[in-house]
């Protein structure tokens, strides 16, 4: 048995896995600004004592806890450098969390979409591959990258940042600093943005009528939805999402051939609507033609258990 | 004693390597387009077989015949899938290299900026290293990536193409097909092309002086030196230029963040004028700023000897 931790924006999500997948649950609502993260940490080492103990797990019997945490980490030191959605900065995570559960089990860190990356390749939708590359689209675009059935997150601290390659020159200005990243294009909130601009130009549109007239109520949802009813203005935003992803796809085509890409986040609930059309996109545009091979295209299978099983898998 | 061989668009490049670099060399120029892929690499396993005797080689103490060669590659299989600069398709070049040779020396293949950037690795700008990225910035812009002191070229067929990066959504057409990739901005014939067209535009240029007056001749030495010289028309060019490739350059860290990053072909001639106004411009813009660590940025030490000394130490 093995604990795996995802930590989010807005909750901790604990779970005991075994090999048939996640055995127990447990989540921790993640509270007020004003929570420092050795808090959070000690809230989170006592709920994985308590999952143990309800469900009759001896901590010595416990093979290791793994932590995936959005941001920049630091795997060998069990650091988390810096993450921007949590607002930390250099949290010695694994040192408290040892101090706090005074435990001697194997403990590890990951980012958070590296970790679910290695939980579709090790039951999910990449089963069976030795090589993945999963985007996650959703507020942001996260990557994680795995290589040889081992999470690869580069050589020197920050690397597999997939979301903040940049596809557009002097493009948009990206939360990171830079212009033109993938994550101002392909993330559900580009999508999200780009229909909500439109729609409020067009009152009497689909778009407007599916969400009730409320604006802010416009997501991937409904957006597509008004694009399965053939509304032409839905069709404009949803074409320039696609080729936006397919960009960003292609490029990690042509420099991983992984021997599967795999969409997470909120738009990947389109499952083969979305990867019916990005597929057809991708084969057009990479390099060699039909003399390279093109990595197919699917849709996370593990959802937002990915994390949480990835993590319980990293060491 | 190992033998390396450098396929190129105008010569075939024959090295005799040990420990200490290239022993020996010789040079097959790549002749008419009625010559046959097959006509060449005969000629080419004839020039080993001579080289090894006229350097008192045994065949049987040659340890192996590695050969780099532009384009895609299917290493396991010894065939080059597609090359578009030698006009090759399908070439079953490690089996006609034995036939001829009648030899049973071991043989690898690799594509050619792939074992330029090994032999960077092994004994160039990146010793020591066990990771690094090569971008080589001649007519195109190749891309070769090491890792774990080994050539990474992608799971599935056709990978590592890091010239074929878009970096423009709806940029300049790329003969790979697609818009808006790295080549088109940050190629030598990139940097050229834009010189040449605003130097036409501006007879009285210091770039038209020091070429003489004729716009063709304006090549990256040109170009720099006019820089150099602080023409306000040059200085336009190269600082688009140098804007374009860290874009590149920045995805490259953003996803690799390899210990170094090596620049080769013909603009590394401009060495530490290069690399200072890049690393400059990189360090602004990686993800994570200084909560990630930036890849130094260097030029090639090899030079043209690069890709014969990876091709080498393929086996």
């Amino acid at each position: 048995m093995r604990v795996g931790i995802d930590i989010g924006g807005m909750s901790v999500k604990i779970g005991l896995v075994d090999k048939q997948g996640i055995a127990a649950k447990s989540v921790i609502k993640t509270a007020s600004a004003s929570q420092t993260p050795y808090e959070l940490i000690e809230q989170m080492a006592d709920a994985v004592s308590l999952l143990l103990r309800e469900n009759s797990v001896e901590p010595e019997s416990c093979e290791g806890i793994g932590i995936a945490c959005p941001g920049t980490v630091d795997a060998q030191s069990g650091i988390v450098a810096y993450s921007n959605n949590l607002g930390w900065e250099n949290v010695a995570i694994l040192e408290a969390m040892r101090e706090r559960m005074a435990s001697s089990t194997p403990m590890a860190l990951a980012n958070d979409a590296d970790a679910a990356a290695l939980g579709e390749v090790l039951c999910g939708a990449a089963k069976g591959k030795d090589s993945a590359v999963l985007l996650t689209l959703g507020t942001g675009v996260g990557g994680g990258v795995i290589m040889n059935r081992k999470i690869f997150s580069g050589f020197l601290r920050g690397g597999c940042e997939l979301g903040h390659m940049a596809i557009e020159r002097n493009g948009r200005r990206c939360t990171c600093g830079r212009r033109g990243c993938l994550e101002m294009y392909a993330s559900a909130t580009a999508l999200m943005e780009h229909a909500r601009a439109v729609a409020a130009e067009h009152p009497q549109s689909l778009l407007c009528t599916l969400s009730g007239g409320r604006i802010p109520d416009i997501d991937g949802k409904v957006i597509f939805e008004a694009r399965k009813r053939n509304d032409a203005l839905a069709g404009l935003v949803v074409d320039e999402y696609l080729e936006n992803l397919s960009i960003g796809i292609v490029n990690i085509v042509n420099i991983f051939r992984p021997e599967i890409v795999i969409l997470g986040g909120g738009v990947s609930a389109q499952k083969e609507y979305l990867t019916r059309e990005l597929q057809r996109r991708v084969e057009g545009k990479c390099f060699g033609g039909t003399h390279g091979q093109i990595s197919p295209i699917v849709t996370s299978e593990l959802g937002n258990d990915a994390g949480i099983i990835g993590a319980a898998y990293l060491m």
